[in-house]
């Protein structure tokens, strides 16, 4: 923030939606891919071209785009995406005199290997569904902060579920229930405890792995064993079981914060004064996205790194 | 078509975007559930309602709607999309007097039992990508056209792909390549062969097998074999060997039509007067969906049931 | 359709999602401008690319795409989205051998000029809210089917709409009403009775204003006169109205398609056993979008052309 | 943010997406309506219902909803989206002894009344294009926040608008230049200096009023005068002033934030080694949204409210 003609003036300018597919050859025939979706947002002192009409403190925004194709080109081994937003951010700090911070998300496309026959194919992908997603901040003294996330993970259990013994008022409708259909698609992110671009893991692909296992531990939290299920007492309980389980297993994970939208099932029951036309016995629902529960939490260590 | 009012009329009405959710729970504590997104039109005698502002005639769209959830409520045993879609369809043709044809449209929202640690969970489900469709036309005599499809089905290969040859005129710019990326989404249908409600297959779930292994055979195509893969001269090439396959190998599938936009990877080449920024080595993509490239064929055996 | 292998073969192939800006600059200062997004189909004779890896006589549809640019830099003065998509379509049936048919798709973007204190801007516009589309087809021979159209007119009455004396059985819940919200996006387009590429008007932005007119005609009839509006017993009954309407003050206007979804203002009606939260007085509505209803009809003159 | 279980915990759920239309009728038979689409969090003390399966300090977020009707009826007389935000919000946090804090978003769906042959018509409304925005925050103390805004305003000028000057470095390829096509969507919102419930102005409707005060200066700024416009060096320098004038001319707005995507409108320049297809002369255009420019910043007045 900073003041100039009586007001503050807070600014931030950069380029959304750059998008860029990186292909890897491996010897033996085997093709890696990568498609991603990148946004760039740089604080940077340029504040003259606000005032005075001068752009010679501008990084253009075309230019940044053109960053990233040559960043991307100078990939010459498979990367994480939050290597690849890592590079990237530092690049725009060191470069320009005038940009302090760097701000780089990216979502990657969830392009996946395809099977033929059991047989993983060489160079074939499809397309699936939830998305890997990553913040990375970098300051021009290599402070760093960075979260991964998921996107899109919609999960669904057809039983284990209830919610009761909740306020009742003058405006409240909804029964207690014990059994109901439990529906989400979940946004989550998980910062990491690195704090400087000179300390992250070295190891290849590390941070595409911790998104596999941290996903891996947010499905098994919420759906429970395969035979029993885990009965959900409300997703406020079960949003808070799925966060704690990332925090205890990931031991450079600071804080995950976690959106689980409640989209309702509703039961259906359908009837005139002389007639009843449909009878719910948990078998038939109403699906529905609107309006929907939101329900969001975030879940940190103490002393919190955030 | 008819005639009123020294104009001719053509006209249908119905509901959209009815979902429904139908959960079956098995002895064993299997649960397998669907959810489904129908769409109905009617093609019925109630002119009047258009011309003399008489709505005797017509069956008002909510009671489709409802009708909807009591024959989801009458499915006591699990059904494939296209079962659903057909009883739903002679209901309205045999039920009303004025309906004389009923067109039923369902796409089916793609929860997959989850696996946890290898085994499929009993009551879990997860969002994947490419969604089951079907069209059903039933006539009041017990007509019927069935057909199947896929849509939302992303496949991307990175290599064996070219294009070369084409007419080159004042207008044309693109090269000739022997490898390029192609991308896709396929929208596919197929139409069966069964012309009356009276001798569609039996088996239970017939159609959602036929559904996996339609699927099957396009993707095995696109893609050839794990580890060779196989050229694609064209889209439209590929389009064909996809198209003919599912028809030689289903008996009771007539007809095929499928739409595969051209989804283009650009090389990544970018340079100055003076300087070359990105030089494309098959490696660096610019992905794009505006434009794309539009094709699509229908293949049926001769004579056509179509 | 064609036969090979056994087979029957219909295929076209184009470009979709072609977007261009045109801007005119008339020597009095003021900018004229169009920002539209054009799809094109080629039917033609190319079938040795789908059956022997032949790419001799496809047009690629990258050519196709710049043909636009072209296209649209030859148009020194304005013109109609109708007269520049015949433009297009003449091009490629007369230009290439192997076309045989060419069919344009065009959407224009809504871009209104401002007008600042009253005053129309120079060079200044706002994105409106309904869309201006054309549907060109265009033979060799030069026979032409031209249809304009409107997308996404969303008109909407607060009251003289209601629906009553439809058909009652087991599954109906619907009440009769005659007062209730009336809502719908309009999707209408016309069919012009001009035939071939060398009869149609010559007048400068014939088709502009025929569109506005049009326009003007179908919301006068769906919302009446300003004091009184007018009784719509039915979707049914307006949209045939509209049409109607239209037939007969446009000469050259051979027939009329409406789209008319039925988007319900469901009364709100909140109730416990025992306490009354919301009683519905003609005030407050639930609007929804799905599912909705969807009444659709075409008129044409007799005998028709189409 | 809370401590449980070594943890810092921070939480709100709520409810989104509801939607509710209110139609006031006058005696003079004139219908004045608004569709809004509302959205509420809670921050409340219910930390147990994560931690111990106890919802007994929850309140549903059905309720919530139901309460959004509730409230919608209770306005016998017409409020600006302003006032029900409020209202709703100050519900919250007063009804239940739990809530520490209520967060309402609202989006006014545009209808607007229509004209027929320039009469303003009783009952009837057709959908603009950019919405009315509102976010009210409440503490149980009567503290507010309100912050009203706009979105989807898209503007486009043919002209007057340039950038030049900016940083060239091995990245750059962007010429500079002084005519260009500038087109944006704002996104923008104002802060108000209302800091308590108990303060706001009691005129009717004076928000609504504010809003298209505001909306018409932030238009007024972009375009300049009917005649010249007025000429843009960047989206930086055009953002600032429109946020500057809102700033000046509106006592009661502390601050002001404005983002503005620089939506790109190529020239088009196309040709072969031989052959010049299309050369730009300030006439032929591509349109893209993708990638775009992102520039956004915040003007308040010293010493900040916010």
């Amino acid at each position: 923030m900073n003041e100039f003609e009586g007001l503050n003036i807070e600014q931030r300018h950069g380029k959304a939606r750059v998008r860029v597919a990186r292909v890897w050859r491996s010897k033996q025939g085997r093709h890696f891919m990568v498609e991603w979706n990148v946004s760039i947002s740089l604080l940077s002192d340029c504040i003259n071209a606000y005032l005075q009409d001068d752009n010679s403190d501008i990084v253009a925004t075309d230019t940044m785009k053109n960053t990233v194709y040559a960043k991307a080109k100078e990939c010459s081994n498979q990367v994480s995406v939050e290597e690849f937003a890592i590079q990237l951010a530092k690049h725009f700090v060191s470069y320009y005199r005038q940009v302090t911070s760097a701000i780089v998300n990216i979502v990657e496309k969830p392009w996946e290997r395809v099977h033929i026959d059991g047989q993983p194919h060489e160079h074939g992908f499809k397309l699936g569904s939830e998305r890997h997603t990553t913040e990375v901040i970098v300051q021009k003294s290599g402070a760093l902060q960075i979260t991964s996330g998921v996107e899109g993970l919609a999960v669904l259990k057809t039983t284990k579920s209830g919610f009761e013994g909740f306020i009742r008022d003058k405006y409240t409708v909804l029964p207690d229930t014990r059994e109901r259909i439990l529906a989400t698609e979940v946004t989550g992110s998980w910062r990491y405890s690195y704090e400087s671009v000179f300390n992250i893991p070295q190891k290849s692909l590390y941070f595409t792995e911790r998104y596999l296992d941290v996903k891996k531990v947010l499905m098994d939290t919420f759906f429970g064993c395969p035979k029993e299920g885990v009965y959900s007492p409300s997703v406020q309980s079960t949003l808070y079981q799925m966060a704690k389980v990332v925090l205890s297993r990931f031991h450079d994970v600071s804080s995950v914060k976690l959106k689980m939208p409640n989209l309702h099932f509703l039961p259906l029951n359908l009837s005139t004064k002389d007639n009843i036309i449909v009878k719910f016995e948990d078998d038939v629902y109403l699906p529905t996205d609107e309006p929907h529960g939101s329900i969001e939490a975030s879940l940190s260590h103490i002393p919190s790194k955030m």
